[in-house]
């Protein structure tokens, strides 16, 4: 096992990453400070791991609330869900919300421990490649308004994160291959050895192999503690996470939530990032293509829908949270792993990056 | 004007008090830091001040939502009409929104500022009593569930609260007493001295005679700003606010929110949180029927409805917020200017509360 910390002052936590951890029911115990207990999950992980995490509830006032799945559920209607079932319970302001499933679940369990009775505690069990690594760690809670997503949301601390990397073994490839995204966008914000890294060992990641999921994830939430730690609301550095998300949430919103899964669409979003990076004359050509091949060879999409035009991106990206005093900004790439956010880019540059032709074959 | 803090290190923020606040924008244009501002009121409020308040705002990206007015729309479709607005008008994170209105305004406004984008700026401009000495200070944000009052919100504190006395001369009389029974509950808790004074000034604040009223105010914002700097979160001393709202809430729910208004409401469960202090021995009989006095004289009730029974209350208080681990917790009163929060109280004596005969005429 391996154990970091998120250091936030008295909202600190730490995040256990290794196999087997939710058969160690004593790591969730020593943050579970009251008997009231109510885990949310969706009902793709119910049936694949509800029964046994209960099991390790024994001697708890357990609730469980089983939601639908995915991201076209993460709105008011879902949430009010566990709030029916925390009143219907009458769980009070001492329990705590867990949150078993993937990113969509995590953010509306932590938002919901958010807001009910002003705030409640919660832990983060994160089942899916893409939410170990990203959406668990920091804070970032919320639901999507149909005009944009995570439109509704707070920054909200879990009390710890607890990541089984066994639950991995339950993923289809495609989900895999959106978690590697995050993971690559990581070494491309901050960290070139950890991007030459993961070239070396992307077969590696692909096929799960222990030890090198481990150290990816490890890696990877070392690298977003790090950022959250300086800048938890969002004030500055930590909006280079959002590497390749612009365009990302562009193509989510015009897809419709869910049909493009996140971390394809920041897949597509991260190489418009490059491409724009690269006609701002920061990135050479040889390593705009050497970041697409990582990229590609997680077995992500390298272009956007075929079905999108520019103008839909400018009219998708005109209401992301990343438009301050009506000034779009972007994070774009100075070097590989030295990201920046900017909104000094020049817009023919960016209109020339929404029109290229992004290739459709290997490099 | 007199003017206050909430000391609350970097969410410090004034409290400003007095006479023809709302002509002077200057107060207000200090506390926004952006170009876009979302002006929430109801439509109540609207007529009164809407358009006067807006052309303070020349020079803005002026957004405005009217919400319909009561306790009855305290909910999240109503939430929903803000976040709409907001996002049909394109504001991003550096926008402000102003609550124009009462508590109910204040307490929307301020969970909408707290989760909109995960967070923007807020200022209160609180226009009735009630929310002038109580809900506009401390930063408690939220919403109603049918299961209970304020059980989805927020602590969330805005940049300033500008209360302007001259709103209260369009206030119902009815609204005035329920401000009064925020202002007593003061004196009850915190200041046998300003006890004291709101018994010898009653009828001048009845008649909202200025130098009284804005005193009086004063006092209630800097007894709160006290309590509130301790204990942000209400982990512990917080909680003496709630005097007689235990009791107070389930008359609420019981009734059906709006039918008493909230200071009524409170009026009565403080007459009954002072009926078992007594019933512990803590207060004397002179005591109690001088408090009860005190509450009746700014024209409250000092009964809990007719129509409810001791399994009522005892049922919608075991879903209150001040319930932790299972144990009811209640304010009660030491002696007249000391409350205490506390579980260790006898269950026989809080049954005798709830079977007492309370005077239905003058003491």
């Amino acid at each position: 096992m391996q154990q970091l910390t998120v250091e936030l002052a008295d909202r600190s936590y730490p995040i256990y990453i290794g196999s087997g951890l939710l058969d160690q029911p004593g790591l969730l115990g020593s943050h579970l400070s009251g008997k009231q207990v109510c885990v949310v999950t969706d009902d793709t992980v119910a049936p694949l791991y509800l029964a046994r995490f209960l099991g390790s509830l024994a001697g708890y006032q357990v609730e469980q609330v089983v939601l639908p799945t995915g991201e076209a559920f993460k709105n008011w209607s879902t949430l009010q869900q566990i709030f029916d079932g925390l009143l219907a319970a009458r769980h009070d302001r001492g329990t705590t919300l867990i949150a078993l499933g993937g990113g969509v679940i995590g953010d509306m369990t932590g938002f919901a421990a958010a807001c009910y009775q002003r705030g409640v505690n919660f832990v983060q069990i994160p089942t899916t490649l893409l939410s170990q690594v990203d959406s668990s760690v920091g804070g970032k809670t919320g639901i999507n308004h149909p005009a944009g997503k995570n439109m509704i949301g707070a920054f909200y601390q879990p009390q710890a994160v607890i990541i089984d990397t066994d639950s991995l073994h339950t993923l289809p490839e495609r989900e895999i291959s959106a978690g590697l995204a995050e993971i690559i966008k990581y070494g491309l914000i901050r960290d070139r050895a950890f991007l030459d890294w993961l070239e070396a060992n992307m077969s590696a990641l692909r096929a799960l192999e222990p030890s090198a999921i481990t150290e990816a994830i490890a890696r990877s939430c070392a690298i977003k503690a790090d950022v959250v730690a300086v800048d938890e609301r969002e004030g500055g550095l930590r909006a280079i996470l959002n590497l390749g998300h612009t365009f990302g949430h562009a193509i989510e919103a015009h897809q419709g939530y869910g049909r493009w899964l996140h971390g394809e669409a920041v897949g597509a979003g991260m190489v418009m990032a490059l491409e724009l990076s690269r006609r701002s004359g920061w990135l050479s050509q040889s390593d705009y293509d050497h970041a697409v091949k990582i990229i590609r060879s997680a077995g992500l999409p390298v272009a956007p829908p075929d079905n999108m035009t520019a103008d839909d991106f400018m009219r998708l990206m005109a209401v992301d949270k990343k438009v301050v005093g009506g000034q779009l900004r972007l994070v774009l790439l100075r070097q590989l792993g030295e990201a920046v956010v900017t909104a000094d880019f020049d817009v023919a540059a960016l209109q020339a990056t929404l029109h290229s032709e992004y290739p459709s074959e290997p490099l």
